[in-house]
Order: structure tokens, then sequence, then C-alpha cells
């Protein structure tokens, strides 16, 4: 059987305990010395879902993430993780709950990320207004991750298991040109024979570069936390995704994504809010 | 002592419990047939931060929410509610935590809005970047909610608690001639001698009307999640508020409000989910 490596990084194996899930995060999801957040939300959020479709309550159409709001604690590593999980609300639109990951660091349970989420189902969401996408060269027009120094990618497998195509517009950061807008345009899929859904448009939401880099801020912006909106079911192909910030102060930034699938239609939205640190 | 009626409802009493503190919401500060979710959140805000502050771990100067995330399960009623507080990380920039506002009813404790949140301190908080502030005709030009239907009004105390004051070019939609941009502007100020502070902005963001209601839907826009950033504290006067939406579909859209205080600083910007109901 064929599985992806986003599939395997999903996985999770059940426990005696309902509200509880066992899976494993592992160094082909890094990026610098932490599992990606995106990944850690796609994983959290498969073990909400599985918890709440055994839920007698539960709308069993639910199927598809609607809403998530993530606070991250600390930072994930490669190895065994614990998701667990509780039914808030469970109502004729939407099923609410919560989910903790937690990882043992020194034998003490430690909580890396907790979320808030809704999932309803998106099969045939109408659109009746949108953002308009951005106007992009070709995905081979484009300045691929994999350009970046080879000391960069050893330390970035995540960029091995995402292909990023940035629009060379907005990839001028990359030697040292930022164009001070704020702003980050390009092209992503799964490298594995995957196509999106809308579990995996929470990790595409944080998969780009960090947009401090647009304006020259190339230090660390951890993300304090994250709300993605997830509005339709994405067409297969490359995903089109623009991600700015416009607030930037207090040691503090806000940076918002879009997402539109290949048919054009906006899936997916979110905002988070990141430290600024100096580089 | 001179109390305000919105130092009044976030007011909470302490119990026999460190993650427990009791209050009540009044007819005051309801909005239809609820009381307003900003109203929840700021109490709830309230709660956590009382909670926080007696954490021997807690930087004492944590006094700031930095961020919320909201989601509103059922709607909360006048009478005496309970918040329930938890402690999820205290660091040096940073402490979170979680609460839930909870109403009986019927005997039956049942929870009305759960919530996480950092708090920090903005003392001092520069502005590097930030959004530009709309073009306003002072508040004495613009449309006052007092000037809607009498019939309206005693429906929406929450409006004799608040001096909100719309740019009449963003208005029209009061008079059946929506401008179908999804945008409002306009001033907004707590009638009573009280002026915005960081948790009174979580309130601020979520007090105007539904920004739907410029695209001439009438209808009902449930807040499913709400999450704000507060970035400054704000200087004493009027708030300058502009919301707006670009995704409708699918019975969702978003509403991004964004404020800035007298001193034209953005001090606080908000993203919500709300639902779409015909009207």
């Amino acid at each position: 059987m064929l599985v992806s490596e986003y599939d395997d990084v999903i996985r999770l194996e059940p426990t005696d305990h309902p509200d509880r899930r066992q899976g494993a995060f592992t160094e082909s999801w890094m990026i610098g010395n932490a599992v990606n957040g995106g990944v850690v939300m796609a994983a959290g959020l498969t073990a909400l879902r599985q918890h709440l479709s055994t839920d007698p309550q539960e709308v069993a159409e639910h199927i598809d993430p609607v809403v998530l709001s993530a606070y991250f604690m600390t930072a994930s590593a490669p190895g065994p993780f614990t998701a667990t999980t509780e039914l808030m609300r469970a109502g004729r639109r939407l099923t609410t709950g919560q989910v903790s990951v937690w990882q043992d660091v020194d034998g003490e349970p430690t909580e890396r990320m907790r979320a808030i989420a809704s999932f309803g189902n998106l099969d045939g969401a109408d659109t009746y207004r949108q953002s308009t996408p951005p106007d992009l060269p070709p995905p081979d027009e484009c300045v691929s991750a994999q350009q970046a120094p080879p000391d960069f990618l050893r330390h970035n497998h995540f960029l091995d298991r995402v292909d990023i195509r940035l629009d060379p517009a907005t990839a001028g950061w990359a030697v040292g040109k930022p164009s001070m807008r704020g702003l980050i345009q390009g092209w992503l899929r799964l490298r594995d024979p995957r196509e999106p859904d809308t579990t995996m448009l929470a990790l595409a939401l944080d998969a780009f570069p960090p947009v401090a880099f647009d304006l020259g801020l190339y230090g660390w912006t951890p993300t304090l936390e994250f709300t993605g909106h997830i509005r339709r079911r994405p067409a297969p192909g490359w995903l089109r995704i623009a991600i700015n910030t416009e607030n930037v102060g207090g040691g503090l930034m806000e940076e918002d994504a879009r997402i539109w699938d290949s048919a054009g239609s906006l899936v997916a939205q979110s905002r988070q809010l990141c430290g600024v640190r100096p580089a």
C-alpha cells in the first residue's frame, strides 16, 4: 500500500482511552529546530475529528475542519506524541472540540499545542463573494525552495516534503533584496502523490517562509497563535498562496495567509500572531 | 464610588475555588436575544487575568490581553454566570490560559463561550509599520445608532451603553441602500465616563453592526469563532473602527475589524467566522 509521508505523519493509533491517540513526528517535517507547526495542527485536527466521529451526538457528516485556533506553547520535536481530545458541542451545522498535543520531555508530559476547532461539511459549498486570486507566473517560472543553499536545506527537511514555488517578484528577500511590501506569493503542493484536502490546508496555511523576510526582518518569528478558516474542499492540483502583514511593532506582527485552489476558488485563509525577534 | 456599567458587568466575585469566579450579565448589554459577545469575552478575559495573576509562576506585569480566540457555543442570557479558568503556560513574554463562561439552564451548567488567551505587557509598545486609519467625518457628522427606530433600540440595550457613530458613506444599509462593498466604518466610545483599555478593546472589536448588512444580507450572522489581537494600549478618547469582509459562501463569512485610537495608532484587530442565515 502506497502511503504518503503526509498521511504517515498524521496517522494515529488508538489507546485504551477514547480521548487519547498516539502518533509520531519524524525528522522529515522539521523546519529549523522544530517540527513544522502546520504538521502539528494537521495531526491534532485528525485526532480530534476521529474522537468527535465516535460520539453518539456527532453529526456523521461533519468531516471537514471549518475553523481552528491553535496556541503553540513549546516547540515539537521528532518522536512520539499523544493527542488528547474533548467534545465541546455537537450542533446541527458544526461540531466543536478541543485537542492538545503532548510530548514527553525528560519524562514529563509537556503540552506542545492546544487548539479549539469546529468541524462541518463543506461538500458543495457555494461562493457568493471571494478575494481575487493573485496573478502568478506558472510554477515552472517561479523560484523553488530547492534553489536554497544546501546547508539551509539540510536543516529544513520540511522543504523536501512540500514543493513551494515563489513568485520571483516576491522572492527578492532570498538574495537580500526584500520588496518591503510585506508580501510573499507563490504555489504549493505536497511532494507526495497526494492531493490536498481540507485538513491538509491547515498545514498549507503555515508552510510558506515568514512574511517578515520581505520586510528585511530575517530573525525568528515564532507562531504564538494561529487561526485558520477552511471554506471549501480544494480541487486537485497546485494551491495558490499569498501571505502578507500590515502591523509590526511591540515585538509582534500578524501574518495573514490566503489559499486558492487550482480552480481559482478561495479555499482557506488564516491569521497568525508571531513574535518578532532580532536576527 | 462611581462605577461604570462596563466595570460593573466585568466585575467578578471570588469563590472557594481559585479557578472559579462569579459575575452577572444584565439586560443593559443585550443585543437582540443575547448578551453581546464582546461583553462575554471582556468578562472572561478579566476572570482569566485575575486567575493568572495569582499563580506563583506568573510574570506580574502580564496585565494586557495580547491575543484571544473565543468559541461561542450557546447564547448568553442576563443573569449570573461562572467563569472557570486554567493556567496553560507562564512564559517570560506571555502567560497563556483558558477560560470558559457557564450559565445554568434548567439547572444544568451550560457552556456559553470558551476562549484561549495570552497576556503580556504592552506598555510603550513601538510601531514599526501599521495599517492606515480610514478618513472619517468627525463623530458629530456621523450617523448615531440612537437614530435607529425606537422599536429596534428597545431590543438592543447594548446601544445605550456604547456610543457608535457610523460614517454616512458606509451606513446606507440602514435605509435599504447597502454599498455592496462589505465595509462599515465609524467611531465608538463607551457611554460611561470610562476610557478604553486593552480588555475593553475585545468588546469594541465585536460591537459594530454586522458587516453583512452592507452586502444587503440582513439576516442573523452569529459569531462562531472570534480571534482578536490587542497590539497597543489605547489613548483616551474615541476609537476609530473599520470592519470588512471579502469571503462569503457556504453559509459562512469572515468579518475583520481594525481599531485605531485617538492618536491614530492601530491598537487592535480581529477576524471572526460568522454563520450567514437568511433574513
